[in-house]
């Protein structure tokens, strides 16, 4: 891929909160909004319509139908410019960066509520390895709701490579790992500049990852199952370092 | 429904992990756990193997595709006897109850990751409104990856009503709201008796209910989205209180 290439996706939004929230940002004007004629018009789908502008188009539920890529449309959706990656470096150069290194994610579901709940902590910036993980489909926007119209995402060749330069900046890697010396919620590093690192569905952690990592972190358990699901993982890891930074 | 009665679902159970857990639990022995012939012997399906005993059989991946319910059976699915709904009487009678109070949660996956983060929490049980909830499809018990088999879940007429009953029993409730006038991380009553109270996803906490808990907590949001997803707050909630409980 190309430096500033666009294979991320993200150029077709569907879902009425995440289409708004496309709207709302402004960063990427979509070319044409698409609402079902049949669609009931409450508060959410007049801002629709209103920001939409001349880029509305309604039309017949079919025609929705057709267009559509997922099942999660809800009558609305958007056709955008794609999502441009940034460059890792930008990301390490923000002042106490609070990095989401997301590796081998590939459930679409999993990695949008990820986007959504790292964007909701105040995460600076997603990392994702170009090619072990899911691109931004309309059933990841969906899932993340608005949060990739906000959180500049980068593709790096390897989440090794990527915690290595991270590294180099001063920026702490922590790794969510369930075999972690430490518990989450004695992490006292959240202060520093920061890269969470977290692993696939099933697998965590790749082992060449794991080892690159400063520090690994596990998230206490306190019943009879071993572990959470990657992206209820993620939400309170990200929530965890902004309760730390925000007192 | 009558008391005791079997509505709950969780009979046809698919997936590596819930059929796993289904087994260890023993509590529901299965009559039949199909195999996929194509599926790899690797440790997960082998403890299967040996657990399931004489309910195992091994078929055509064809044959699993036509049992099952769901796309998520990876190559497993297990009958077994359905989930029997408990009292909440016994659910308040636990001393230093943990309960949490799912009210109108619809999607299936989010039901079943606040059952998986749920128990992981050390919750010891559930509420479910009769009429406005999922069941424990397959869908619901493939995310919750083995949680129904731990946690007990009651169902009542209406969550208003027993968060009353919980009143009564000397159990606080705590109700997630987006207008919450008091942070999560703020609640300090974690280590009383406690029900925790979610809304339906979108809207939140019917009004009704809202009125009746005794605090509403919200989660802090540090990026430009306004809510999470109802199972990711579910899982910040739920974890805190285990975070508060136990040190």
């Amino acid at each position: 891929m190309s430096k500033g290439g666009s294979d991320l996706g993200g150029d077709q939004i569907e879902g009425r909160r995440a289409v708004l929230e496309l709207l709302r940002a402004g960063t990427r004007r979509p070319r044409a909004v698409y609402l079902s004629s049949t669609v009931g018009r409450d508060e959410g789908i007049q801002e629709i319509v209103e920001l939409a502008g001349g880029a509305l188009r309604v039309v017949a539920p079919e025609r929705v139908e057709n267009i559509a890529r997922s099942e999660v449309h809800q009558g609305v959706v958007a056709m955008a410019p794609p999502l441009r990656p940034v460059d890792i470096d930008d990301l390490l150069a923000v002042k106490r960066a609070f990095i989401v290194a997301i590796d081998g994610v590939t459930d679409p579901r999993n990695l949008g509520a990820i986007l959504r709940s790292a964007e909701t902590a105040g995460a600076t910036g997603v990392v994702l390895p170009r090619h072990r993980s899911a691109r931004v489909t309309p059933v990841v926007a969906k899932a993340a709701a608005g949060a990739i119209e906000y959180l500049p995402i980068a593709l790096v060749g390897g989440i090794p490579a990527a915690i290595e330069r991270a590294s180099r900046s001063g920026c702490w890697s922590v790794g969510l790992d369930e075999a972690g010396d430490r518990s989450l919620f004695d992490l006292d590093l959240a202060d520093q500049p920061i890269v969470l690192v977290l692993g696939s569905e099933g697998k965590g952690l790749a082992r060449l990852t794991r080892d690159r990592c400063d520090v690994l972190v596990r998230i206490p358990m306190h019943g009879h199952l071993a572990s959470l699901n990657v992206s209820a993982a993620a939400t309170l890891a990200c929530h965890e370092v902004a309760r730390r930074r925000n007192g």
